[in-house]
């Protein structure tokens, strides 16, 4: 396999038998079986990851992609473009929301610029590697490259190449005025539902502004349509210029409708799952790269965890597409891997109760089989 | 007012004003208005409740009251009565899942034996102070007697009262083989829905458990529509026989169908409120508890959170007869405040964004009105 093709290298697999066990175990501890309800089938979950019956999430680092998108000159955000690369500063700076809740829950957090439009660099802490200063507009083109796409495939893996070995949880977060644009129209030219069915407000548009988002969204995807030629007897795939693979290959489709920084977290999440990590999935767009990171290399889906149920309304089907059962619900939409940072809690009360409660025949308590 | 009636005495009022002021901070703050959801409204409503735009969730304490059920002799349960007490020895060692919570979130833990039977003292740490060894079983007779009633009420009270001026939460929970039955019956004769609809399996019943068990508390209900007779015009309040107001007095209502657990939560809940304490609301039985608090004492609910959705059907009737929104839906059953303790760090992060995110002023963020 060659070294452009690393992302279909397989994922090693969890381990089904501390699964096993660790279901016993949550049925001899002190409580009802099944009373913790979520709880116990996460904790049973971390354990088939960790290979352990005393799973931690003690180590958490979360990596935020920026990028911004040629589509974004199309009105499709509440938020001016200029935005993506101010948060970005807002990120490092300690004053945006998953700033906040990174230190809330002791995480670390990386900064990185995949594609913003910025006009001079970010520099350190930022890891300043934009492989363009923003997609095209996909209404009108392909939104990258195919050595671009390889390029933010390989940017997401690289940031897990630099954790050590102790991490117990990864989550990947996404800053880029347009991206549920980008995202919807992935989802959609994925199969998962018409994009009719998956746009939404986004930031903040209102009926009509979702609307002109729909329109755009529909350009891009006929635009894909009407490329999707038999492919012409020559051979056609020249590193730098617009992608030519059959549109139905998943990296083909990122090329041609995603941002930078969706791309790089499919590269992120296929990364981590080839090192056997575990991912805590964010919101709408972190989802549809994580569909797409399991369309690209399907060993990667074991490795998930679904943090929450955002207010985007196309969130739900594209959770449905991956048959995940998110952790929370509360109307969160901001992106920046905020829902998931908010979920780690949740993980470790879960790691806690099955790791420190007592079993019934240690506690003296009488089961009800004793009945 | 008479020391009997502490109960009606007035709860203070949260404050309007620093609600509005911490929702204008809220639309300030570098992320799209309303885009992070419920933890937005929850940092809003402590705002109110501590009358601070920096609200805090550092100091919690969680108190857990046992007591035994009469009514467990009718097959309610599945699980033997011995439990209730072994749980309580379960609690202060640490084995329980409400243990080894209380320690995840640094919180306080009380346990106070309310009415467990329990062969021998069960002594510190445990608060014993039980009413009596279980109450009657309330499918043939009042479960306690009015002086009963009110003793468990002040038992509740009186954990409140230790605790110091410094505490920002504070959250009940129960422990009582049989107790969804009781819980159950309470809020059918409260009016919230028929015995039907709210009947659930409990700590796992089979469905000919939960038929058996609807029968019972439709039989209690039976006996209660019996005793609704016109007042006799004779003076009839002596203090130790079977409770003897009219039904529809929500007292009356926790002495004829409550647990000594039920009734010491009401009180502590309605001590909670005058104190102006937050109240984080546990599972079901906590839901009837506090909405019989909010019957007793109307000024009681506006102190309220509501953390989670549990899996025994009749919570969400009673959620919504309180018009409350709770934050998880886990499939949590378990009682013992364990789905409050969980929801805790929640509000933790509420509290961190609201008090330290940057404004888009702070941060030189563009918001979404420059356009």
């Amino acid at each position: 396999m060659s070294r452009n093709d690393w992302f279909l290298n397989r994922c090693p697999s969890i381990d089904e038998a501390a699964a096993q066990q660790a279901q016993q175990r949550q049925q001899q501890l002190t409580k009802p079986p099944g009373s913790l309800g979520r709880l116990e089938q996460v904790a049973v979950a971390l354990s088939s990851m960790q290979s352990s019956l005393a799973p931690t999430v003690d180590n958490v680092e979360i990596a935020i992609f920026a990028g911004d998108h040629g589509v974004a000159n199309e009105g499709v955000s509440a938020f001016p473009q200029a935005v993506t690369a101010e948060m970005v500063k807002n990120f490092v700076r300690g004053g945006a929301a998953i700033s906040v809740i990174a230190k809330q829950i002791d995480a670390g957090l990386t900064v990185v610029n995949a594609g913003a439009i910025n006009p001079e660099d970010f520099g350190a802490p930022v890891i300043d590697q934009p492989i363009a200063q923003g997609t095209q507009n996909i209404a009108l083109r392909s939104a990258m490259t195919r050595s671009q796409c390889m390029a933010a495939l390989a940017l997401g893996k690289s940031i897990i190449d630099e954790y050590t070995d102790n991490i117990d949880l990864v989550i990947g977060g996404e800053m880029g005025i347009g991206n549920t644009t980008s995202a919807t129209a992935l989802a959609a030219a994925f199969g998962i539902s018409a994009a009719a069915n998956l746009v939404g407000p986004g930031s903040g548009l209102d009926s009509q502004g979702v609307a002109n988002k729909l329109k755009i969204i529909e350009k891009a995807l006929a635009r894909l349509q009407e490329t999707q030629q038999p492919r012409s007897p020559q051979p056609r795939q020249p590193i730098d210029l617009p992608i030519n693979l059959p549109i139905n290959l998943p990296i083909n489709l990122l090329g041609e409708l995603g941002g930078f920084e969706i791309v790089a977290l499919v590269g992120f999440y296929i990364g981590a799952a080839q090192r056997g990590m575990t991912i805590l999935v964010d919101g709408f767009i972190s989802t549809v790269a994580a569909f797409a990171a399991c369309q690209v290399n399907s060993g990667v889906r074991q490795w998930m965890l679904f943090s929450h149920d955002s207010a985007e309304p196309g969130h739900r089907l594209v959770l449905q597409a991956l048959s995940a059962q998110p952790l929370l619900s509360l109307g969160m939409r901001l992106g920046e891997g905020s829902g998931a940072a908010v979920a780690v809690n949740l993980l470790r009360c879960a790691c806690a109760l099955q790791n420190d409660m007592a079993t019934f025949a240690e506690a003296g308590v009488s089961d009800g089989a004793d009945e």
